[in-house]
């Protein structure tokens, strides 16, 4: 029988207590469908920090290498904020994650389910029936680590210098990632750019083009990034796939999450390439909320980022499709049957209120 | 008596309807206050490819230059939106107009009156009484313009580079116009950045944490320009006066425009120092909405940001303090009043529906 090894990394925060359930959800489903799971739980963020020194301690980064996939729970807290940028959990445990495994593509699905359009701070008439929109960033390119950058006097003025360097092989891997998602959905790709301003944009739009031609199928839409700003909160609906570059993609997806009005519902997957010629991945799966230091502890927070994160884990570095399709029609099914954590729950009588080992229950039960 | 001189561009597909009324409001400004205006009209975007084969004909530019403050409409439309992107109207006209004059501060306000909080994509009850935000933008640094910028094969791949610049005056001088400017309002000054991954966003954060010993009474904050992205969205009403560097105030000030509801309701100006050491600044002033050629050459187009444009050309150029107060009082007035064109006008029985003549004539009554 077929037996993963998976690196669980909870972190800070609510981390611990949604991670919980998603490995309640993994065990079930373990059993249900006859694969094994070998965990290896190792700190990370704020608890790396705690226990030894940094954000990404030697072993969790081992532990990591070892693994098929991580699953990644949330990082940082005020008790670490005035640590220097480059040492605090988030940047610190992220940064050095994505550049040592390569993970290229960062998956983030932004749905507002019809039965949830009520949390969206976008008002309901303009996003009837919700909307699913799937944000693929590319990740270790552009600004993030290109070189030179420095600071230093230049004609006697402190001067600052960062690097926006794309590679056409860097902007043709993350289109593929993206036509290919692009193609088992509505056929509509959106590419956002700043090709009015910059040389790199100009080369991310020829070569989302030229891959266009191997996906006659997919219909691409360019957009300029300020224009799709703007698109995003007037009208959600009229995105499928959209693709964009690494500091792009960081500021629209969290527009996006914030859009969708549930962040408490959002996975997301970090990928590159696996080791095996099977199509699969190797990744890190992570709620995009954050650690939410406000209500950790108090297990009243909502897991389904994190169960959907594993669902993702499952599709992307597992290829147990089966597993992971029962995760999405679970979480769909616990919403309509009126399941809500507080983060979703607006009173009305047809609601189950739940806390978080409840919500995890409502899941399991509804595999 | 005094005369001033000013250039007035306005360009394409709704800029010469609004144009016109802004140009009327400024003729009984003047009769009242006792000042001359001499006018040059020139062609710029799509109008100065057409007539003299470029966005910015030199004429146009002669014109500005011999100008106290120019006067801009918008520019761009479907017939020249297959060009080369250099040459396309709005990055032809703009983009060369900020660079020779050097117009580093790009100020957008950004708000929404209570009486049309329905006209926001945002839900009504986060923005109950409406916001008022006033978004100070770096627009001469950064990206945009920062050196080197080049494609070239590297290790045998096609590779474009952009590069991130600043010095550390240049963030100073767009520091010192937003705390002014904060110092007027709230004493709120929240600065956008991203420290956490860029080099520059260090100098940018440091610099502004050393202006701001000289406005004690501005409380700062700063945000990552992810987490703006969301806030602005979720609870807008938070903000005073952002201040951020270049492409984040391209991205940001879109959105928080689009969150107004009311695009056409929208200035702008991009500044630099004036000539003569009285505190005045040169200028051109804008709407910020784009030139609409959906609803081009109807006379239906909403008039308020070119208007409101001018009002910011004659505080900021002209020092005529009352007649920009006269403006913006007038403006408050008509929409309190219940005028509203076609982008504003919900049915509502106390609404008063005009088109961009009935609109301006209702401004110029209520001076
Ligand atoms: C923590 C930070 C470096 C990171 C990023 O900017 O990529 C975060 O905002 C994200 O989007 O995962
Ligand atoms: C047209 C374009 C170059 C310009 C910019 O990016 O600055 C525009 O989007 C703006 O914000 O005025």
């Amino acid at each position: 029988a077929k037996n993963y090894k998976i690196a669980v990394l909870a972190g800070d925060g609510i981390g611990p207590e949604v991670m919980c359930e998603a490995l309640r959800v993994l065990e079930a489903l373990s059993l249900r469908y006859g694969f094994g799971v070998t965990l290896s739980e190792q700190y990370v963020g704020g608890a790396g920090i705690d226990h030894a020194g940094k954000a990404l301690p030697d072993e969790t980064l081992r532990a990591c290498e070892a693994a098929d996939a991580i699953l990644f729970g949330s990082v940082g807290g005020p008790k670490w904020e005035n640590l220097p940028p480059n040492e605090q959990p988030e940047r610190g445990a992220l940064l050095p994650l994505r550049k040592h495994f390569g993970l290229y593509a960062n998956l983030r699905p932004g749905i507002c389910l019809p039965a949830l359009t009520h949390a969206s701070p976008v008002k309901n008439e303009l996003i009837e029936g919700g909307f699913d929109i799937l944000c693929v960033r590319e990740l270790t390119g552009g600004l993030y680590f290109g070189q030179p950058r420095y600071r230093k006097e230049i004609d006697g003025e402190d001067t600052a210098v960062d690097t926006l360097v794309y590679r056409k092989s860097e902007i043709e891997r993350i289109a593929r990632v993206a036509f290919e998602a692009a193609r088992g959905r509505r056929n509509l790709l959106t590419s956002v750019d700043k090709a009015n301003v910059l040389t790199s944009s100009i080369l991310w739009r020829e070569t989302i083009l030229e891959v266009a031609k191997d996906y006659p199928e997919v219909e691409v839409r360019h957009m300029y990034v300020d224009n799709a700003a703007m698109q995003l909160v007037r009208n959600p609906q009229q995105f499928d796939v959209l693709v964009t570059e690494n500091l792009f993609g960081d500021i629209l997806s969290d527009e996006m999450a914030m859009i969708c009005g549930s962040l408490g519902m959002l996975p997301s997957a970090s990928l590159c390439q696996g080791s095996k010629d099977n199509g699969l991945f190797f990744g890190m799966y992570e709620p995009s909320g954050g650690s939410a230091p406000d209500i950790a502890g108090k297990g009243i927070a909502n897991p389904i980022a994190q169960i959907l994160s594993l669902g993702m884990l499952l599709r992307y570095s597992l290829g147990e499709t089966a597993a992971a399709n029962d995760i999405d029609r679970a979480v769909r099914r616990v919403i309509d049957l009126g399941y809500r954590t507080g983060d979703l729950a607006t009173g009305a009588p047809n609601e189950i209120r739940v806390n978080t080992a409840a919500m995890g229950d409502a899941i399991i039960a509804a595999l």
